[in-house]
């Protein structure tokens, strides 16, 4: 392991190449829990294009892989190292190259934050829709490779939605740039799309051109209702999308999830209160109330108590409180296992039931938050620090949560990526041709396989 | 080629098989004026999955490229034959397979016209928002071999954001399913979007899975103004973009355009009118009527003359009839050679007195139709019937608009695809090394090359 060290340090500046253990440890993983990871040879801290170059032709040279992450703050084991390999970090990577106000896209390299470059846009009068969870600590590279989500997609759409150019480094140490500035344009095929959510697996995102949308327009209304059983808050969801209203935000918190908010924070529920429902509109003006007003009919007739409607922003922030909440209040009861499994919407009822059987069976707590206008469910699976038994039944329960949502129509990853933690699901989702098209690809672009091996799709062999 | 029409004759059923001159030919090339082609050994009408199994089968055994086509109505020869070839049909798979209302997705065969789905999913209160021109006449399989856009894609987008699934048959005659049902969903490689626009050179597409959004809440609203100069209708364009309103169209007539609708109609039309933008808002009620008023005063404000708004549907049909009129105006002065490249929003100007001069110095009639919005242009090159030298002159004005095109920061297509016309263009615009990728990925999908080769990327050798 030796040479290859010697020779990035021969390749890169001072201070780009980190062998010390502290390093090693700290960036031999991302955030998600359980799954497994070796320790790297070196981890390269990239601050330009060029460093990206030099750490992958040594990489190739060696025949050593490369992991790369941005800040790893991925939940499925997608930036985990694998032991010997390279880790290329592009935290460092954070200058925002280009806004365009008059064509209205961004150009920004990997490693900025989401938020970071939310913040600057706005400025321009523009804005960055996609809004995962993590967006004030996770970098674009990131959001780009696992193609991430968040809550106003279900309205605005995903990552993948607003990529329009890449700069990739390839697997030889070449640098494509793919896709567009313009509005529109089909020259050749989407390789920006496919780069997107491919988990540095066919290349290395260096930076990321995203189409933005004007900032004025909108206004926030939020509209909360407490029920009492998981059918009449999925009867209130299917109400609202056979209304014909898009929210910008329709998300659902269940029962285990609110009494864990509720206790740390003191909150009295009302009785019986099995989910909450949160909802928001972002229609300027009359047409922002008469939606808000709509969807705040449609929860009570589906029998939501307690609801709620709000326009100014501190209340809306109000009204929300227990959405942004729920993962810290969680956290307090031990390590968080997040699951990612999309359903068909009006599933989302049915596969709450069933989570709540697997945690039952399984003598594991299952919290949930789901993005409920998309059918995309977050069951957060707590076991016990150092409790192996637990931990096994843990991932019993997350095992048969992939099931039961392929058995209900769905997918097995919604916003999270495979990386290595779906890559049963994977396996059982996708067929043998379709596994087969994927390796196909990822040889022809990375014949030696040094980019992130073993993560993104299942070996169909 | 008796072999290949043999075999063929074998493995599919009556009628599914023609080889008679007056079939090959009509088939042989898509509405691309001037694009080669060659005569085909056959036409497969496939009326089934099964059936293109069988075709596709039959022709990688022969060695024997396969050429699918949907209505033929593409513009840049991508559904021309070569010589010898087997065209494949899938204008008899018309079969709407599945609408699911409240999961709000549609799954049909690839021969199924584009209106007809908008017509059939209206019926279940949804919507399919891409409209390309040619909606009344294409197949959506061919919406997706080009990835077609249309005039509301300024603010809903183009085939690939609809698109969420695909089945299709590889070059090998099997079957993969890609894609989801579900609103999110990130599992493997998103080959999906790899697959549209493809021109069906990686597979061909039997069926398609498209989301759709509800068709009530849109009140459509008409601004339509004529502008002195090229620059004042930019000026417009431009400030109903900072006024950070999105149109849900935007389209440009340009001079010769207009003066081919007024002479053939009958109509004035202002003096010195150089420019006709068209706009649409779709917001309801008072949002939109507030919208229409804003586009209305930035287009007087701009230096718009006889500017006119309409909410009433007839009406709205009334100001837009120069935009129907345009294309027809035009046929009736010789064959038309419809260019499709696309700019900067605010380059359109410039675009268009660029084209003026390519018109002027070739000596050739260029109209012009642009989705402005998207910086989307339509020049339409006309050329007498039968005079070989126009027709070099114009292909003269073509190659120049695609280069002018490229140095206002364009793409050399917005819409139509690569097909044969745009193969100089591609091969300007994308790098050895990204030509390397595409080639590397249709190497990897069809080793033999035998589906629609020559299509969609220029050979980088």
């Amino acid at each position: 392991m030796h040479t290859v060290v010697e020779a990035l340090r021969a390749a890169l500046p001072p201070h780009a190449v980190a062998t010390d253990p502290e390093t090693l440890e700290r960036l031999s993983h991302d955030d998600a829990e359980w799954a497994d990871f070796g320790l790297p040879a070196a981890v390269v801290f990239a601050s330009s294009v060029d460093d990206v170059v030099a750490a992958v032709r040594v990489a190739a040279a060696h025949g050593v892989p490369v992991v790369p992450r941005g800040a790893g703050t991925g939940l499925s084991g997608g930036a985990n190292a694998t032991t010997g390999c390279l880790v290329l970090s592009l935290e460092r990577m954070t200058r925002i190259i280009e806004v365009d106000a008059a064509e209205r896209y961004a150009v920004a390299e990997a490693g900025v934050l989401n938020d970071d470059l939310r913040r600057h846009v706005a400025g321009h009068g523009l804005w960055y829709p996609p809004d995962p969870a993590s967006q004030a600590i996770s970098t674009l590279g990131g959001n780009v490779a696992t193609n991430a989500g968040g809550i106003c997609c279900v309205k605005y759409g995903v990552t993948r939605d607003y990529v329009i150019g890449l700069t990739v480094v390839l697997a030889d140490g070449s640098v494509a740039k793919l896709g567009r500035t313009t509005a529109k344009g089909v020259t050749g095929y989407d390789l920006t799309g496919l780069f997107v959510g491919s988990e540095g697996t066919l290349g290395i995102v260096v930076d990321v051109t995203v189409k933005l949308r004007p900032l004025a327009g909108r206004e926030e209304r939020a509209v909360v209702g407490y029920f009492r059983t998981l059918t009449d808050a999925g009867r209130a969801v299917a109400a609202v999308s056979e209304a014909g209203i898009v929210p910008s935000a329709l998300e659902l918190i269940d029962r285990t999830c609110l009494h864990a908010v509720a206790q740390w924070q003191g909150w009295d529920l009302p009785e019986e209160a099995n989910a909450l429902l949160l909802a928001k509109v972002d229609e300027p003006g009359a047409r922002g109330d008469e939606l808000a007003a709509a969807v705040e009919t449609l929860f009570r007739h589906a029998g939501g108590s307690r609801v709620e409607r709000a326009a100014d922003p501190d209340e809306v922030e109000r009204l929300f409180a227990a959405r942004r909440l729920a993962y810290p209040a969680l956290e307090r009861l031990g390590p968080v296992l997040t699951e990612d499994v999309c359903v068909p919407r009006g599933a989302v009822p049915e596969m709450l039931a069933r989570i709540e059987a697997a945690a039952r069976d399984a003598g594991v707590v299952i919290a949930n938050i789901a993005h409920a206008g998309d059918g995309n469910l977050h069951p957060l699976i707590i076991a016990p620090e150092g409790d192996d038994a637990a931990k096994a039944r843990a991932k019993e329960a997350f095992d048969r949560i992939v099931d039961d949502c392929r058995a209900l129509g769905g997918t097995v990853t919604g916003e999270h990526g495979v990386g290595l933690l779906k890559l049963p699901g994977a396996a059982a989702e996708l067929s043998p041709t379709v596994l087969r098209l994927h390796r196909a690809i990822k040889d022809a672009l990375d014949p030696a396989g040094i980019l992130n091996p073993g993560k993104a799709f299942p070996n169909g062999a």
